[in-house]
């Protein structure tokens, strides 16, 4: 182990553009930065780790690598899935993410998709591409069901923002508890919802849940929204369930693989909305994410308790 | 005055396609139908008259007419502007309306056009059908402020939609009262609303009343929202206020002549968001009022006071 040299401790950013606005810190720690190239020749001599580049997964590929660690490691981000390895999750490292950060803009999204849906605007705003007066009935999003897969902050807030909708909702989380449904009850809960929304961590139990058997038990008239990882969803078994009409619609916010390339055949699926990764990213996301962090660094400079501690072996900042 | 025979009453009916369902008024009324040729000629035999086509102004053009006249006009909507002639409101004549049909559909359509607007939907779908990633930071709906135009019972209905999605919303109505800004509020309102959102009857006082004025005075990230009747809105001005980027962006649901023309300049300016006048519509919408006319039709024949009386003098339902 090479002991790190005396004095203010050294922060290493993983960059992306726009860099984080840090300038509250100067003077109180030396800012170094890496990009995905040169990050496992940085990471032993950083004290703490920012992955401000929430897309890289260069951090799972430079951890497992040789020499001292970072004491701390903070993703501007919901999910950790992208850092997240198995030596790091065994080591000593603490591991936060952006908690608070993105629950209301994402539930926000959810809420803009399920009443576009309900309300048929897709085809509405076709039709005005083409100058046609089509009247159509739509449908009351008032009394309908929803199945809310996540027991996290996003998902209990989409959860509140839909009822807020009057719209009778469930969520189902890893584990059953007060007002959360456990894994046992998904299918049955799918099977009559109106509305299935993912907003589950990506780990290695959620990877693919959503699936062919999973879209067969939802009701011809139901649609799926996928706001978290790509990978929670199986994008082949979605298409088949959409072209075949065994449910309704969907929309995707995340992809197994992102950005989406103009050749994959997700754009053009019958009844499949897609958007960009931007749920959660209302104006001044980035600066929020830039304080939050700095926040967090001034408790870790006080020896404070970190909060939005992830639990490494869930995945998932645990709560509530 | 032609004296009516004697027995059963007679109801006339003017037509629109799909009839409405009366089976369970059989053998207690005589049920004749009209359309807008022969409305004149049948008016003076009908005690009541169902305006089931609310598209229809033949009522307005038949009523001052000869010949006795119904005790009693329906309509099978929420406003009454179509109908309400200066010889119908000064006559003994009770006017009843929709009211309770429309209100959480309205509400709905209202959130999801405001959510839609914030969170730039209209765009990403552009962007899927260009199969373009283009990450782009939206709009937060909490914390925003909005201006309910309208104190009936759809306004108050889209004011608690919004207040649920935390968006902190003002009402203005004709009068002031508890809870309600008075005419005089208005432009002040406007003037720091991110969503105005237009949802008066249409009356001498409010006919036109967003013209180019009350545009100039909204910010310039503010939208527009009407599910009014189109009469509210001077719509050259509104194109001129989108063109020339006073306001952000609009939606009209309603429009001064329905249904649009293929000709319509409204189709494509900038920013603006046509619907077919379908905000209150949601399935089994028409079975609703026809079952809300067949309850009225029953307190009528047992001699019990009307409910949704129109206040003839102000041109809709007063209430709380």
């Amino acid at each position: 182990m090479t002991a790190r040299p005396p004095g203010r401790p050294t922060l290493l950013v993983l960059d992306a553009e726009p860099l984080p606005r840090l300038g509250r810190l100067t003077g109180r720690v030396r800012i170094e930065h890496a990009d995905d190239s040169t990050l496992a020749r940085r990471l032993p001599y950083a004290d703490v780790l920012l992955v401000w580049d929430f897309t890289s997964r260069a951090v799972r590929d430079a951890w497992p690598g040789e020499g001292p660690r970072p004491r701390w490691v903070h993703t501007a981000s919901a999910g950790v899935d992208h850092l997240l390895c198995p030596e790091l999750a065994a080591s000593e490292t603490v591991v936060t993410n952006a908690r608070g950060i993105f629950e209301q803009p994402v539930a926000e999204y959810v809420a803009a998709l399920v009443l576009a849906m309900a309300k048929d605007l897709p085809r509405t705003w076709d039709l005005q591409r083409e100058r046609r007066w089509w009247h159509r009935d739509t449908a009351r999003v008032a009394g309908t069901r929803a199945c809310v897969v996540g027991s996290g902050p996003i998902g209990r807030t989409i959860a509140r923002t839909l009822k807020a909708l009057d719209v009778t909702t469930s969520i189902v989380g890893r584990v059953p508890r007060t007002g959360i449904h456990g894994p046992a009850d998904l299918d049955r809960l799918m099977a009559r919802a109106d509305w299935v929304i993912a907003a589950a961590p990506l780990t290695e139990q959620t990877r693919g849940m959503f699936d062919a058997r999973r879209f067969g038990v939802m009701q011809p008239s139901a649609r799926f929204v996928n706001v978290g990882r790509g990978g929670l969803v199986v994008e082949e078994a979605l298409a088949e369930a959409l072209t075949k009409r065994w449910i309704a619609g969907a929309a995707l916010d995340g992809f197994r693989q992102e950005p989406l390339t103009p050749d994959s055949p997700l754009w053009r699926v019958p009844g499949l909305l897609v958007s960009p990764h931007m749920s959660g990213d209302t104006v001044g996301w980035r600066d929020a994410l830039g304080a939050q962090f700095v926040a967090l660094y001034e408790r870790w400079e006080a020896r404070k308790p970190l909060v939005n501690v992830v639990d490494k072996s869930r995945g998932y900042v645990p709560g509530h």
